[in-house]
Parts: structure tokens; sequence; C-alpha cells
């Protein structure tokens, strides 16, 4: 399929999104950020967050939004709310347990990292292993949906191991808030980390945290950073209902616009299953030209999915990516060390039709590159 | 004047600020953060940015984007650039000069602040004084414009004290860079800070710093944070073109947009003319209802301006305030903390005549409220 001039390319990345128009058309307004109008927005956006994680304030639940990208409000949790003293252990099975690990590393926080294969789950059974060897861990840290690969940690099974000791578990849910179910009381959560630009399908410019009220308190005091202090946030934004610092207003309001969306298409229920059902698009159009996944299909999320490259054939990625977005597609490379292979994300404003066109034009593109099928 | 229903306010405020309408409408559309299009876009405006600042990259100077308000780049820079063992003396004629010292204490950067009076720029002499009293300054920090209260703090009249004695000189440009004209050679500066939603008239999301490549060099290492990591964020734009994290690619085209209109103006000459007479109108028209400034105009800048309440008589902020904003206009409240005052912004895509209507409603809102004039 040709190039669309004048269309942006379909984002099958893992974020920034594809957004849909009137999302994009929210931005096109100066709100004044302590202005009543903004202040309003800015609760509405912390309520319906609340509501979407099943996160009441009656039950001790709050929510916070942080100016940054997604690991500006991981930072903003490990550096605040882990108190000198303290002891993470860190669930890793990929690059974002190893970013983790970094920010926990750089601000002096003993952690105790548990390793797992990039292909499957984090395994539970090895980090109650750690938590029984070494003591004193104070907090437990895992990534819902490991964007490295795309696998479902299922991280909700760590969670009766830390409730049982009295824990507190962050769970960094950043790709997969909003497009997969949650009850964060079911799954047994004290802390959930994502952004505006994922699920949630809106623009890129803040993260957000949703934890319990005693902790936000306890850590009063406890930031190593003034920009990432979650606990003056959280004071700030409910005695002032305004932002410490410049909130990106701009942002926020698109933000509000793609909450309102959700709702209209049924909230998190209906995206899920559109999700899977762009998932279940790409894998079978893939498998149909013979590539293979990297993560076996029960641990498979529906929000990115890694492919290997195409074994014994020329394929070169590069110009794979350049054929597919010279035609309006962009997909993204893969993370993994040993391993070649690429990914395709499939949330965002796109449809099963949007995966179908992309299939389209990946056999066209394997064509022009004289590569057979992805086996 | 009545409220112009479907119309947004207009701000006089320190930012974020009213915008050009293309400007926002730059950002209507989804671009992969590391794809090859948004890259040029982040390699312009770095571009941009130095020939603004009068920065060349033969002559050794860098500019580096960072995710977050304007106080995220400042923590950036300090918590990068000044090493362990480093020892910081902070000018200080206001807030912002306030937060910069809270920034240094929590990373436990040694500090030495020189407090002078907040209607005043600040005290070159008393700055001179303190680094001849403590021994082990390594850097030097001042604020180019305290929005506090609008104070020119003219801060290149520190630099040659800085240059004779080899220390680094950080000058915070937040609100007035790309409204005052600025060459950071002659100023002498080492690094300025500035941010995306202020007198360049782009909207928040993200600061930015022009500062000496052998600082950066120098700085390896030394950060504090993972997110505001200075070096490491400009080694990733040098090297692959790439945020280390997701940026706000929306605020990022929108500024791109809003450096072309800076350009189509006639540059910050023309923008810094438009500014002053926007100010020049502000102040001679309150002055007709007698309100009288809080700065001296020999040291005001005309990005905002401070004024002191009515006095003795019925003057109550929020009425006032509340009254102007049904009418369609934001202004600010006062940061000064014994003198009762409010404050009034020029800057953004305002012109005199915005500001001769916001005169007409103050004239009214003060009739209103029963307030013969502002003396």
């Amino acid at each position: 399929m040709e190039a669309q001039p004048g269309r942006d390319r379909i984002l099958f990345t893992p974020g920034p999104l594809t957004t849909s128009l009137t999302v994009k058309q929210a931005m096109l307004r100066d709100l004044g950020s302590r202005d009543a109008e903004f202040m309003a927005i800015v609760a509405e956006i912390r309520d319906r967050l609340m509501r979407l994680a099943g996160a009441r304030k009656e039950s001790g639940w709050e929510a916070v939004l942080m100016q940054g990208s997604g690991t500006f409000a991981i930072e903003s949790v490990i550096s605040s709310l882990v108190p000198s003293g303290g002891k993470l252990l860190i669930a890793i099975n990929g690059a974002y347990g190893e970013r983790a690990a970094k920010i926990a590393a750089k601000h002096g926080i003993e952690t105790v990292p548990v390793r797992s294969s990039e292909r499957e789950p984090i395994d539970v059974d090895a980090v109650e292993a750690a938590i029984e060897q070494s003591s004193g861990i104070t907090h437990v840290f895992a990534v819902a949906c490991e964007t490295t690969t795309g696998v479902d940690n299922a991280a909700q099974r760590l969670s009766t191991i830390t409730n049982r000791r009295g824990l507190a578990y962050v769970v960094d849910a950043m790709s997969s808030f909003g497009g997969m179910p949650l009850d964060i009381e079911d799954a047994g959560y004290d802390v959930v980390i994502s952004s505006s630009n994922k699920c949630l399908e809106g623009v890129p410019g803040f993260g957000f945290v949703i934890g319990r009220r005693d902790m936000l308190e306890a850590a009063e005091g406890n930031a190593r950073t003034v920009s990432l202090d979650l606990a003056e946030q959280w004071r700030a934004l409910e005695e002032t209902g305004q932002f410490r610092f410049t909130p990106p207003t701009h942002a926020i309001v698109a933000f509000r616009q793609a909450l309102l969306e959700l709702e209209e298409e049924g909230g998190i229920p209906a995206r899920w299953k559109r999700y899977q059902a762009n998932h279940e698009t790409l894998v079978s159009g893939m498998r149909r030209m013979r590539f293979r996944e990297v993560v076996a299909p029960e641990h498979q999320s529906p929000i990115i999915t890694t492919f290997h490259y195409p074994t014994g054939q020329r394929f070169s990625f590069e110009a794979f990516y350049q054929l597919l977005n010279g035609r309006g597609f962009v997909i993204y490379p893969g993370k993994l060390g040993e391993t070649e292979c690429f990914r395709i994300g499939t949330i965002g404003r796109i449809f099963p039709a949007d995966v179908e066109a992309l299939l389209v034009t990946i056999r066209e593109a394997l064509d022009e590159m004289g590569v057979s099928d992805g086996a």
C-alpha cells in the first residue's frame, strides 16, 4: 500500500501512540494552570483514574499525577516511597525491571534483584525464596506487562506473598493500565504506576500513581528530589488543587478527553476486547507469513508482540522498517540482547482493520526485499 | 467587558501562556518518538535554541531538552553539574532563587545562599564578598528575571566575577529567554536554563538547557537521579537523536512551530519590543488608575509586573480576580510574604490591544467593587 501524504503514519509501537483526533483537538486551548477551570479538570482526572483502578478514597486510596515520562513517575515512586533503610526487591524479566533497579541504585536504595527469563512471566517462587533468604525487605516492585517482550507477568500472583508478609507491593502497569482489567484491591497492589500515553490513549507529558494514602503520608520527607517528590505532589494537589510546578496543561486537557472516550467505548472491558482483537488479527496474519512469536501464547499480553527475524534469509530490519514507514506504518525494534527480533504494538486508537492493512503492507515489503516468509 | 463564551481567557500570567492557534494546531499529529521525522524536529529545535542564545557548536556549546516543567530542568542542572564536593553559591532575591537552594539542599550539595531584597536586583557586591569569604565555591547560580516580582536581575553583572575566578555560572532564564536579548558568550554565562512555555510561546511539557560541552562531559556520572541526568540526556540526544525516555511529542512539535513564529515575528528583538509595548501599555494604564508598582522602573523587566493592593480601601484580590476571570482575563496573585500585591504578566501571544482591553476591564471591576482607585 502506498504512503498517504498529509496523513500521519499509524503507530504500532508501545507509545507515544496514535490517538483520536478529538483527543488532540482538546489541546486547542490555553488554560491557566492555577485557574479554576483547569483545577476542576485535574480533579476530574484524578477521580476517574481512581475509578478505573477500582480504588476508592473511602478505602484509603489516592491518585497523583507527575510531570514527565512514565520513567519520571517510576523514579518518583521509588525515590519517595522507599525510606532510608528500606530494602527493595525487584522482580526483573526485561528492560523495565532493570531500569527500576538502576533507579533504586542511583538513590542508594538497597536492592534485591530477582532475575528470570525475559520470555517467561516473573518467577514467583524465586521471588518468595529471595524474600525468605534476604531479611529486611520492605518493598517489592514488579512490572505488570514487560514491554521488552510483551509478556504478561500476571503480577497479581505476587500479592499473596507481599500481603502475607506486610510488604508494600509496587506495580509498574505502564503499558497495560486501562488496556487490561484491574481491580487494585483484588489484585493486592499497594501502588500502581502508569502514564498518559499508553492504553488510556492520551498524549505524552505526564505519568500517574494510584496508591495507598498511608504510604504517601509515611513518605513525607523521604524524597531524594524536589521535582519528583510524590508526597509533596500529592499534598499540593489535595490542599490546593494545583500542581507545585507548571503542569503540561494541554496534555492534561487531552487526557480528560481521552478518559471520556474510554467511557464512551465501554470502559476497560471494551478496550481490552479491541486490543485483543488487534492482537489476534496481528498474530494470525503474521503466522500465515510464518513469523514466530518470542513469547508463548499463554503468557502473551495483547499490548505488544515480539517476533523473531526470519531465519536463513537476508532480512534487514532497517530496510523492513523503512519500507513500512514509507507506506505509513511505524513498527518498533526489538530489545532482547541475543535474540534478533522486532516488536509490533497493538494499542492506541487503532482497530483490526488497521492491523489488516499493516499485514498486507508487511507482505508487500517482504516481497520487495525478496524474503519469502518469516520462518 | 463581558466574558466571551467559547473563547479562552487571555492569560496575563507568568505561564502557561496564551499561545497562537497555529502553535496549538501543530499538536494535531501523532509522531513516533523514535521515528526519523520526529528526530529531525528535535534536532532542528536544538539548533534553533543554540542560535537564539548565540551559542555555536564550534565554540563548545550544546542544547539539551528535558521533560517536565522548568523546575525539572533546574533540578537536572543542579543535580547533574555540581559534582560531589562542589559548592554552589546561589544569589537569592525571590522564590525561584529559594527553590534552587531547596533543590541543592535536597541533593546534599553544599550551598552558600546570598540573599538580598526582593524588590532590587541581586546584590553583586554581596555575592563577591561571599565568594571571597567562603573558600571552595565551584558554581554560581542566579535567576535572570525573578518572576516573584518581575525584577530584571541584570545577571550578566555577575559574570566578570565568576569568569575571573573560573567559577561555573548557571543562569535560570526561565521567564526571560526569548523575550529579552541574550548573547550567551557576551553575557559570560556557562549554562542557561529555560522552558517551552515562556517567552518562546510554546506549550508546557519540557525545559531546555544551553551549556558548555565540557561541563556536560565533566558531569558524566555526577547525576543524583536517572530521569534528570542531564549528561546522559545530552549523550543520548547526540548519539541517537532520541530521548532516553518518552518525550512530550506534541509539545515538542508545537515548540518547533513556536520557534518558526518567533522568526516570522522578527526574532527576539521584535518580540522584546512587543513585550515592552505590552508592559508600557499596562504600567501607564495602571498608573492612571493610581496603582503603584513594587519594583522601580529602572529594575523592572517587561515580563511580569507586581502591583500593590490599593491601600485604605476594601480591596479583595479574590473578588477582583473573579471579576476579571468572568470577563475573560486571568491575572496572577502576588508572592511576596509581607507585601500585599498581585501580578500581571505581559508575555505570550498577547498584544497592546489585549492589555488595553484588560485595563478597561480592571476599571470596570474596581467600579463594581466600589474601589475608587489603586492608591
